[in-house]
């Protein structure tokens, strides 16, 4: 008779276990358990990059149809109406996406520059037009219309071969106008055509092909996620697909669904709540603030500075949030140089400070109580925690004084980028004064935003 | 105890009777039994009308596509490399095909006074862009890009209001280059996506919505009806339909159903078999002898003169088929003046001979034995059988000779059009001598073609 | 001391003559003492041909420019709103002057084979585009935008490479709405910028360059000859050009100034007074009876038939006039097939008939007094006047009742293309009653308009 | 006897002299004696706009067309094989130059917030495309093809209307493809009929329709000042011309007349010498390093910085220059943002610095020989001359020495935008150590470049 070692058995059983708590049923309930990859909370800067038809006529936003057609507003209507025969279609701007200038590796090093460690690229928007040869999407696809390429697979390529940037896809559920999708809409959604055979077959169709490190879905908030079958999706995603260990999803798969499930929380466009949050969550911004498509007359007005930029990173990052910061290209493909200065000015400002923020955790404490525009980052290691906190104005006087760091006996007090350590005199019950030398700008690390390093805190 | 009459009994067993009848099953052997609504045979003449993305190239023939990236033909390739920027593709054709000069009303007028009974309308090439607002294909359709307009509706509102024809719809099965269908093709067409999810849907709502009287099924020869769910659909079309009493179908639905199954036979274009046949058949052919798209680059001698039209009809008829005649309109919408010309030409015949032509049966025999370039039709009424003898060239001497029709004591003989009748001696054992006057040109009842009757014969 | 011999007096008074008469003045008293060269009263029939920018609307005619913004029309206005963004210019449309199908041989092959002996291309319009590279018309030609081809080159060269045709060019003087033509025009032409530094020098550059036959002018009626400078422009035409021997011009030069001078009348277009002229003069007129340029949406019956072509052709030549039929090609340049359709009815009409036409004379009557319809022309050889009359309708009885020519006893009768001659009995005091056989249509040499050919007639 | 007074004598003989002064001679000699208006010295920054037809490629440089046709080079080259059809004109993208966006009232506000005191826009490049609707240029301008607008016309009232800045326009004199120019050209100059009838009839019309403060020439190099009528017309622009007394020229007026007439010196484009100047020069010079007109393509790292574009500004008003700072906008005429941020940075700068700049004169040195990265400019007031030193890169140590600057007693030292006073011990022979304290950043005045204002300076 045939006999189990105890080893054998705690193996088996452990196996067991192992592989069922991989094996994600379609419930929120199961899905839920599902570790978040390590990659993700670690590179806290992202670039998402909006391009589609809708940056042809590249006025107003990329919700340019339905201002157009969808509730028509006086803006986009009039432009249409000044600028183009009375018959002219959405559609017929499909042909002037030319992308002549479309160099997927220039793209990638500019992203690259920026600091960023991952892209979220739309392949579909809400205009249903895919950025890569969909099996559904006959003629409303980049290979055969306007620029004759397969985007997507052209930027994936470039992505891997030439950076070490995670490469994830932003995907539109609904799409605004595409009848199958009003069809069922029209039911109460008690249909499912759309979803059975158009939306669903093509997210695993882009899953398959280009392995995203993000599926970053949207379009989700006109039905629920039984409509949507996202549970069984991600169900898929998170067991068999070929990017189960490290896709990270976020939590638009249907009506409440938001804020509630998946890997992380946007909530909503350009969440940024102030104060730490429970679960992983991402501040999906833009850098022009009026459109995530590129518009052909934004204003510098229009621009986030890089003050902006930073000051928006650093309360995102500091109350546990990734930034995904969106570039919105032209229609021919070459980034505007306003967008191309940001990026660069993010990568040369992260060059010098970077170390409080990749990889960094929360502190304790989010922002100072003592001196406004001051926020908090840390890292914990073998001789205690390391606290960053984030100096959105350079302070005015001699001594800046911090109202929450409880300093020990091995507590240094340094700017990152500079040499020489700061003397400090510590505030009861906690805080601390620290002296600033009147630094001259020719010797500042950085300019923008500056970043003191107070190790071995208490706190 | 409950007793049914026999009366009763009678209507019941004669109303399920003909509801049985009625209810055709998916099987040839079910569909074969349907009759062919008699309005078809009776019309023998029809408009086949050609009109889509392939009438913005306009060049080669309405395979375009297909000559410049199915199968490159030099021509057409360089044609595009002449003419076109490197990246240009198909689809940005589609934004041209402008149709600002289409007025159904006038194309039904123009098509109406050519004496034809019918229209088929390409409502979907093999390129699949549909002219009609189809729900499953999104921006590949006639509302969507290019002209913005429903023009399978807007012909049929005016078919309708404006005339007495019938309107029939071409549709294709296949689509070249549509990636579901290719994709069950690759799979030896064990997969069914693209006819479950594509071409079935959209030829049902083709029906629903614009009630078709003829359904003219193509691009079928690829897979065979099983693949195409061919029974299935004319067995609703036959039974359910709202077209189920006088819609009349072709016998594209499958690899080796053309020229057996159907309601009536088209077996190849341009088919003219010259003995008469079994089963009805129509003879799709083109006025433009090389295309039936509308070429720009055409010229005169690549259309059909008038004598030649009339004598492939004449040809036609009298073996049993329709004439299905095809008129390619430019992608601006105003038919070219020769394909008006050739159709009012066609209808100034008709309305002169017409009486040989509508609703007239093949005769006993096709063509005469003794004269070339003679043809019969015949009509049988309460005093026998009139047969019209079709003559293709003048006769040449005052007197023509038929071989084959067996003249009664009562036969007359006269030129349809013309008052006189026309003296005649009796051949043995069958046929007859026609004194043909010397009339003069400027008192001829008509050109190109001429039709004596031969009233009561006797075979 | 030196003699002159009365020899060498002679020749040298003679070449003085000679060089005298050759050498025009600029005042109409000389010019109009040149003769006319001979090869333009035996061609009768020339080809006249509209292309230009007006071909890309190609809608309501080549007054297009005019209509939509000189004197607003409203279908022309209203064209462009709905087919054209607001802000479209007329000269936005030159891009589109494609001419992909411009085949300059193609073109004379089939102009020749109308029966024509001469071409009058329009190489400028009142637009002022012109069709060769002007170099006073900079970026507003043929080669600088659209075409990107020397269209008048290369058709001069294949006309004269190909064929046997005369080449004449078409040149408007004046151009709607240059600015330069405008400020003349303010100043009551007292100044002439407009034609020192744009139209002469063209007129100029257009003759050295190209040496046309004909020199068609336009557009001239505005203004007096004086202000055009059309005599000193005319006399060197006709005495140092190098054209000087067989150029033809008309008589548009100047206000007042057509239907009075010039090698040949023109008088208005479409002019045909029915009546012989004392002066050679020209019928100018379209086959399609609404415009020189070509129509998209032109109909059939905007067209002539070939019966209205030939009796126009028919009564012009019997009153003296030459005919110059206009055909309007498509921006794309391809001749139409209704076009092309006419052209070759025409030349195998004159296949038949040409002997009546071309090098005839006008009889001393122009039309028959008993019979309508009937019209005369003439040849005059060794033995005596032959004389064609032109039978409209086919004679629908037996005998044919001319009221003018007088036989003699030479006379014979026969129609053209047909072998044998008709009897004829001698009418008092003038006119033949021909009897003409009951031809069947089999047997006659033509359709449309026949030929009676009366040899030595005593009138 | 009529006497006159001697005090009438005077005044009129005062008033010969004037009248003479006033009235140019065309002799360089005579033209030379011209004063500059006062204005354009005091003014030291213009904005240079290029924008025409070469604004719809946007590719290369706005010598776009003769790097395509002119002398090809194989990047443009290869930019219109790969991109457009192969008979693509270059007059055929006027059509899309559309200029949707272009609001010059937008565009002046931007250009006065850099705080320049003028503009120079082009008129017409080398293209020969007219920006406003020239009498001598039918449908090769702004008005007639493409943007459908007196593009001139609208900027200069936007200009004149809503700030107060000179308003000049840039003219070229040749145009690369013009067939007058060529073919004078190809006469070795001989002829003159591009100049006669097309280049100076539109000079003349610019300058009295628009009335411009500069008349900026160019395209002048391949031939001399007789053949262009350069000295005529500058002696009627000086001495009849609507803007006789505020009008400055520059110096590109025909072969070897640049750096040696005109009002102001170019020399060569971005030129700037680095040491005085004798005579009133300007340094023309672009934003984007490579190109005048607009580029698509352009990254970044073309456009200057604002550091560098602060340092060619200040070397060249210290060296006696006006600097004109060249922006570029897209065909759809909404300027591109990184050229707005320069443009407002500059303006920035100059709000706290212009007092060391506007109306400044060179000093009696240039740049510092004890520290590098010193410029002067200085201002001579009724107590003396105060030296302006321009301090590129902020002292790394906190006494400043410069070498030249000879202070008296009543010298103070301060830096603009900042309040308090520095100290400074006085150097031997000449020269200054000036006490820097270390400001902190969120005290500097400005960044990017800092002024030192010494006072009463003795040399």
């Amino acid at each position: 008779m045939a006999t189990l070692s105890v080893e054998l058995a705690t193996k088996l059983v452990f196996w067991l276990f192992i592989q069922n708590s991989l094996c994600y049923e379609p419930t929120w309930e199961s899905l839920d358990t599902r570790p978040l990859p390590s990659w993700y909370d670690e590179a806290k800067l992202g670039i998402f990059i909006h391009w589609g038809v809708f940056s042809v006529p590249s006025f107003s936003s990329e919700w340019f149809w339905w201002k157009w057609q969808g509730e028509p507003t006086s803006n986009v209507v009039n432009f249409m109406a000044e600028n183009y025969r009375p018959n002219f279609t959405y559609a017929d701007f499909a042909k002037d996406f030319t992308a002549e200038f479309f160099d997927p590796s220039e793209w990638v090093e500019l992203f690259q520059s920026s600091g960023a460690k991952y892209l979220v690229f739309v392949s579909k928007h809400h205009e249903g037009f895919t950025n890569w040869p969909s099996k559904y999407s006959f003629n409303w696809n980049s290979l055969a219309v306007g620029p004759n390429r397969d985007i997507v697979g052209e930027l994936m390529n470039a992505t891997r071969e030439h950076t070490d940037l995670r490469f994830g896809l932003y995907h539109s559920l609904f799409e605004w106008f595409n009848p199958l999708y009003l069809a069922d809409k029209q039911s109460g959604f008690a249909t499912q055509d759309f979803v059975n055979h158009k939306t669903l077959p093509e997210l695993y169709e882009l899953v398959n092909t280009y392995k995203p490190d993000v599926v970053w879905s949207d379009g989700d908030h006109e039905a629920n996620d039984t409509y949507w079958k996202s549970k069984e999706f991600l169900a898929w995603l998170y067991t068999d697909s070929p990017v189960k260990d490290t896709v990270v999803v976020n939590d638009r798969w249907g009506q409440g669904v938001s804020c509630h499930h998946g890997d992380v929380f946007t909530c909503r466009d350009r969440y940024n709540p102030g104060v730490l949050q429970k679960h992983k969550w991402v501040n999906a911004m833009t850098i022009d603030t009026r459109s995530w498509g590129f518009r052909r007359n934004a204003a510098l007005s229009d621009y986030l500075t890089i003050e902006e930029l930073l000051q928006t990173f650093i309360t995102t990052v500091s109350c546990g949030g990734n930034m995904l910061m969106n570039v919105g290209p032209p229609s021919h493909g070459f980034i505007s140089p306003i967008y191309e200065e940001r990026l660069r000015q993010m990568g040369s400002w992260l060059k010098v400070n970077g170390e409080g923020i990749y990889s960094s955790k929360p502190w304790s404490y989010q922002n100072d109580t003592l001196t406004q525009g001051v926020w908090y980052t840390s890292k914990t290691n073998t001789s205690g925690t390391d606290v960053y906190a984030f100096i959105f104005d350079w302070p005015s006087t001699s001594v800046l004084s911090l109202g929450l760091p409880k300093t020990s006996a091995a507590t240094t007090i340094s700017l990152l980028g500079y040499q020489e350590l700061f003397s400090y005199t510590t505030r009861q019950p906690a805080g601390v004064d620290i002296l600033v030398p009147a630094i001259p700008i020719s010797k500042l690390p950085c300019l923008w935003l500056w970043v003191f390093k107070i190790t071995a805190v208490e706190n």
